[in-house]
């Protein structure tokens, strides 16, 4: 047993710094290194919160839980030691010995010495139920207890890594990480769509400018802008922040404040620079959260959206297809189905048509190039198939999502920047932007993808509320 | 030469996947990668902005940097290759083969075959001028433009750094990664200071509710209290993200718009746990910055804060010094200085008492705990020492910046929170902060550190606005 106790010392000696042991008692371990442990022995001690309670005649089995693992620690206790407070959801700390399980499940179990009740919890009046599996649209009416249900438990961890996985594909790949600004002067992308932002406590003096900033600022809903700023000197930047939309919706694909992953790359040299790297990070970030998350990406893909994982593989083992707009319209034109929008050259794909397309690449992710002049904004650079005709834009489109990423190559030539923006009435507003052109100028382009809708195509998540935390949109900033 | 060639090949493969070639031409190199090449030989392309021309008889010399390192790669032509645009600042493609450098501060250089100007610089216009050396109050005049310098471009490789340092600091501790709201409808700690947020589109119709959320929103000021949420399922939890002060100063060490890193910590015995955490935050990724930065670290504390490595090293080998409030007060009192506020037990501390704190602890970083029950928030767990004396809050003020963090721990006894926020009147807003406490409360415990000020504090720069890319304050939001 020498090995066993050595493993166990081991997993000690990692319990982290803050195990002040000043009485004496076992050390600190957190239920996810509990079930590591191979060779049990040793006295340990285990906080958490209780998941379930059976009490048998001569035996007392409760599950801990700490947010660590999706999975329980079994703690196996003398009757004797139960109290009317010990129920589900109250926290409490176990002293025990770590002992081989006799439950095939797991490898160890806890036989408790002591349990001391931290904090009851009510069952009452706790909004979640021993045992009950609650719909997601329940459980989203308690954003401030939801983290304590096992589904959303798993959805926290699994956003974590993924966040983790997002920020080393680009620090590996030679990326700067930028903190582009949350409020910001700029306000002609989609101008009705933005969040404006004043002092609370506004007096505004008359004779006095009445705005903080001296200008009126908003909440950003991208920091593309900002990232071309950066890749005047870098050949590749990205930030991944929030970026809000004023929206009237309340369907299950918006957010007034969601998360983007934006990315910026300078002396590109066709379109499909781009794309390769929008393929890159989806295919290697979902690869990164399916190997540190399996079981946590497994209870979605078993209990919340059976059958997502095989549709996901597809995606991942597959090449993205890539369509130019104008095809896409072709074959929107050809569908047998009929539309509600019927599809024109020059209008927005509608959800319907994005679907449809979708389908039609197989469940592939399919990437539409080289959209018409009007639908973009005015930094998309501008293709040389007719004067105004196309732009060099791509959107990603993905099963069940709809559009994942947009992207695009800017405008990087002086002159043809200037007359846009001319025409648009724009130049001394962007005066800064195309200094960028002025001095130094070279060919870049880049992408952003949504981060929610990211998570809600890896897991199948059909609501975009239940993949972040605290959701806000139309009538409601819960906490 | 094999193991010369087999070395270039490498790194040739290791070149970013982007690089189309579909003209026949070298492999694309970062600038990095190429003076990372111990082995010379073989055709590459380099693309970049140009640092410095310098126009001999039989030789023309190029300095070339893309933002990948501090140091630029130096490129070496036939005179005939120079012409009028290619100038300071300009962005060029050179093609050509790496050879060993007979100067001896690199190891390799670039004998250019073709230079290809790929956008212009007049320098007449460009603000910025070859072998100056610009004051940091002068470049912070062009955000746009500042990162084409080599401080700032350091600034921003040591930022994206300490960023990744951080996260990899928690993940590595066991936390879980949180996206704390940025719109909150909390709205009172320090109501004066918040900035309100709702539609620019403003419409309200009569009898409508004229608000976007239905109520009034706000930027946060501080993740905590969602943190708190996820404690109550979670060990460990962190954010790292944008936080807001509608302070009407332009002080150097103020900011509307800042970074904050923001831990809680569940199951924790005393406020000795909060602080030793604190101090390995600080330490490690101070360790990880000077490690990975080196080159750019060290051009701080060479031009811009010359003697502050020396500040930094002691800071980092001594154990942070502790000091109850109470003592604090005593010290000050008995101080040789006139101080413009006279110290006394029960105020805040200012400026020049946290200053004269630092240096009687000889400028080693010095927590501050226990403070007067009125001086700070609601949520600070309440001392044993007398009714509403003193709180377990702890701040942490370091040399030159002051005030770096704080924290506390939290109040998790729901009859003492639920009085103290009757008294406040705040029973209502705070109902679901209750529920915390209510449902399976347990001692836990945080703090809040400013990214920008730690940033100041690692590299010794005076102005905050020199350590962020985008800097907004009262009356500037440029961009």
């Amino acid at each position: 047993m020498l090995g066993a106790g050595a493993s166990l010392a081991r997993l000690l000696r990692r319990a982290p710094p803050l195990c002040l042991q000043r009485r004496s008692r076992g050390g600190r371990l957190r239920v996810r290194e509990a079930l590591a442990a191979q060779a049990p022995g040793g006295d340990v001690r285990v906080q958490g919160w209780v998941r379930s309670v059976r009490s048998q005649k001569e035996v007392l089995f409760l599950d801990i839980n700490d947010g660590t693992s999706l999975q329980n620690l079994q703690v196996v206790a003398d009757p004797k030691l139960e109290s009317r407070d010990l129920g589900f959801g109250s926290s409490v700390e176990v002293q025990g010995k770590l002992v081989k399980s006799h439950n095939r499940k797991q490898n160890v179990e806890l036989q408790a010495e002591d349990i001391n009740i931290v904090g009851p919890c009510d069952p009452m009046a706790f909004p979640f139920k021993l045992k009950a599996r609650h719909a997601m649209d329940y459980t989203r009416q308690f954003p401030h207890l939801r983290c304590r249900t096992n589904t959303f438990s798993s959805l926290l961890r699994i956003r974590s890594k993924a966040t983790a996985a997002i920020h080393s594909y680009f620090q590996d790949n030679g990326y700067v990480h930028i903190h582009t600004p949350v409020i910001t002067s700029n306000d002609c992308e989609g101008a009705g769509e933005l969040f404006q932002v004043e002092t609370a406590s506004k007096t505004s003096e008359p004779g006095k400018n009445p705005h903080f900033f001296n200008v009126p600022a908003f909440l950003t809903v991208s920091g593309q802008l900002h990232l071309e700023v950066v890749t005047g000197g870098f050949v590749r930047a990205f930030t991944f922040g929030p970026t809000f939309r004023a929206e009237n919706s309340q369907s299950r694909r918006h957010l007034s404040e969601f998360y983007m992953v934006e990315a910026e790359i300078s002396f590109t040299e066709s379109l499909q620079d781009i794309m390769q790297e929008m393929e890159n990070l989806f295919k290697a970030s979902a690869a990164a959260i399916l190997s540190r998350c399996q079981e946590d990406v497994e209870l979605f893909h078993k209990y919340v959206a059976p059958g997502h994982k095989d549709k996901l593989d597809h995606m991942l083992k597959n090449k993205f297809v890539i369509m130019s707009y104008s095809e896409a319209i072709e074959v929107l034109k050809k569908a047998p189905e009929a539309f509600s929008f019927k599809p024109e050259w020059g209008c927005d794909l509608k959800k319907e048509h994005e679907k449809y397309l979708v389908k039609h690449c197989a469940d592939i992710p399919v990437f539409i190039i080289n959209y018409p002049y009007d639908l973009k904004p005015f930094y998309a650079r501008e293709n040389e198939d007719g004067p105004q005709r196309t732009v060099e834009a791509v959107d990603l489109l993905v099963p069940g999502v709809g559009e994942l990423y947009g992207g695009s190559l800017r405008e990087e030539r002086l002159h043809v920047l200037q007359s846009r923006l001319d025409r648009l009435g724009l130049l001394d507003t962007y005066q800064w932007y195309l200094d960028l052109r002025q001095f130094g100028t070279v060919p870049h382009g880049g992408f952003g993808m949504g981060f929610e809708r990211y998570l809600q195509c890896i897991l199948g998540v059909d609501n975009i509320k239940d993949v972040i935390p605290f959701p806000r949109f139309t009538h409601c900033c819960l906490l």
